[in-house]
């Protein structure tokens, strides 16, 4: 028999791809799901409504929104006045771009762990991706490692040997794969957003990193993206 | 020459006797000051006030105040209604008590690293210690040690190398020893706050575990405590 603490999970579900792919893989594993989404004064706060909206979609238990002012410490162009730069060749960069938005997978998973171990549960999933990826430090697995490792030591749960298990099941997948997984879990692409930068009414630009990426996996999958890029 | 970035030290800020000992260490370490306290829906948010009166005596270049709701996950005397442990002799406990805040060191210590990393500085202080302390596991030092590790790893600067230091200088004394160093440093105890239940206009009770630890701290160090404990 599992025990309760090992039937929950706490996912981070931004409303794109990658981790609405996350949310399908817990479901799949039977998690009882806790889907948390920061609002963290993006410049693409569209996809809050995504996340909300697919939260729903997949019946989780709860669906937490926590609002954090990121905007404040800007450093980024998602959470200032900085431009996102667009029709980047991302297989020709190599430094980390300026979309990068300092420690936010760290403020997200710290998150994670404080409903996890509120819950009792010992499982966090995170969409993050080392292959077709910006280039973020905190996507690398040796990033996810150390944060698993300074959780355990952080928490009471921790120290009391129930050990927090960061899930990235997506972290050694390509864009093409992370797709080809997610459609075989029927996950419905058209509802999720990945844009940096979408119109008001959040049509994607097509033209971001992450818009790049998105489009060459599904090129790559040989699979037509349901979004409508067009106005 | 000291280079700019190690002229800046982000300070997390509660208002209380630890971290405004450590502000006036860092001070006297001749950073630039950057004050950094977590509005999370503590029971005590009269230290929000304290800590704005304390970032403006030091002069610090810059105070923020973070506004993020960790009620919404609760399971803390101090952000829900689970009332504040009184009367505890702590030197008879070993357990984690209800006062406990799953992740909360961790939360403000990314926070932290954002700010710092924005603004280039490589370092970051935080008033924990683990002698007299409610043995909360978020305070020991290789807690600490194993957030540094991660922090270097998450972020930008700590992959080019521009290492982040987590600086608790408290961490191995005795709350009379933090005493005796801050009034050697001159800090005006009575403009801080420590109890976890005070009354409404601030009066602390005299009698939860943060009370306990000062009371103690002040009659070991033969100074008298400048708050007025009566109503």
């Amino acid at each position: 028999m599992i025990k309760k603490r090992e039937r929950s999970a706490v996912i981070l579900l931004s409303g794109g791809l990658d981790s609405t792919t996350c949310l399908a893989i817990a479901k799949k594993e039977k998690f009882n799901l806790y889907a948390l989404t920061i609002n963290y004064g993006q410049r693409h706060s569209f996809e809050i409504q995504s996340s909300k909206n697919i939260a729903e979609l997949y019946k989780v238990k709860k669906h937490s929104v926590v609002d954090i002012d990121l905007t404040q410490f800007g450093g980024s162009a998602l959470t200032s006045n900085i431009e996102v730069p667009k029709k980047r060749d991302l297989s020709k960069f190599t430094d980390i771009p300026i979309t990068y938005v300092p420690a936010r997978n760290t403020i997200f998973l710290s998150l994670a762990l404080a409903w996890a171990e509120t819950i009792k549960s010992s499982n966090i999933y995170i969409g993050v991706n080392s292959l077709d990826y910006s280039g973020y430090p905190d996507c690398r697995p040796e990033y996810i490692s150390s944060f698993e490792n300074m959780a355990n030591l952080a928490t009471k749960s921790g120290i009391e040997g129930k050990s927090i298990k960061i899930n990235t099941p997506l972290i050694n997948l390509t864009k093409k794969e992370i797709i080809e997984l997610g459609i075989s879990l029927k996950v419905d692409y058209g509802r999720t957003t990945s844009c940096y930068d979408p119109k008001i009414n959040g049509t994607p630009c097509g033209l971001c990193d992450a818009c790049y990426l998105r489009i060459q996996g599904f090129k790559s999958a040989s699979i037509k993206d349901p979004l409508d890029y067009s106005d």
